[in-house]
């Protein structure tokens, strides 16, 4: 069985989403998310950079995060055909750790949990595939990477990429000849 | 530059130790370290394996563990000549979590923390070598293990056994040609 890592910020949990609506309710900046589209919102905003890694360095940020659109149902279907690794970065942000394993249990319940990998650099993970929205992540790992698309890395050229989990499923089931 | 995977208890932090003194500390069972030889402690008391867990699964267990003995000094050296990753499996007591990441930041500042990976089977971690005190974990590892010897595991049969830090500093050392 080939294993799929997957990443967790962009690509099951809705990172963005929530730093900008928790940034817009406390500078009321009105900041959309087609503002993002090829800049990351820190980027934008650099003066507030500094506040915005503590918003997000704290457990009730990675609690609240927003499950991305099918992520769930598209992979509890690809689980039966290959195995599931989550691989998230979780070294920058350490008070996220407990929050970001108690969101997977409770959203991806049928994931095994021993299968998670809380790391830095993606080169330390062992896997056939990583799903990933960062290139630099794509770039470190050794094996074949799949961009997944989200506001910050429109703009991003890579080979593979992935605009939602619809088409996740349809390239990982067409593989194991699974009609899509 | 080669990559080593490191395990964390047992290995770099005297884990048993620390767990016997507490449960000696709770219980007044005079248990010794020579007790420990070829029996993990939760087998040796069954009926205190669930309490031992609780003991095991807080914050304050974790930041008191005591540094096995060279450990420091060792992966010192080798990391002028290898790439020092730190896999630990820290997902069946998650709220190990902080304490395990801020142990290593204090008494190993000088290892890369993106390279610290927290994760359940070790078959997800990738590097050259492995040393960890757990054969399942050796087993499970796809590359060179290296078993380290702790009291639990002295009669496991492995082909490559390590009994301290002074053993893994020459095994190292002249893979690249560094005299000892």
């Amino acid at each position: 069985m080939k294993r799929i890592a997957v990443d967790m910020d962009e690509v099951l949990a809705d990172f963005s989403k929530e730093l900008v609506d928790r940034v817009n309710e406390k500078y009321n900046l009105g900041i959309t998310m087609n503002d993002l589209a090829g800049t990351p919102i820190q980027k934008l905003y650099p003066e507030l950079a500094d506040d915005m890694f503590e918003i997000v360095n704290t457990d009730s940020f990675f609690r609240s995060l927003p499950v991305i659109k099918d992520s769930q149902e598209v992979l509890k279907e690809l689980a039966e055909h290959y195995e599931i690794v989550i691989a998230t970065a979780a070294m920058l942000s350490p008070n996220s750790f407990v929050a970001k394993y108690d969101w997977l249990k409770k959203h991806f319940p049928f994931l095994n949990p021993n299968l998670f990998v809380f790391c830095g650099d993606k080169s330390t993970v062992k896997a056939d595939y990583l799903i990933d929205d960062h290139i630099y992540q794509l770039n470190t790992f050794g094996d074949r990477g799949i961009m997944f698309t989200s506001p910050h890395n429109i703009n991003e050229p890579y080979d593979l990429r992935m605009n939602n989990w619809q088409e996740l499923r349809t390239y990982f089931l067409e593989k194991v000849n699974v009609k899509v």
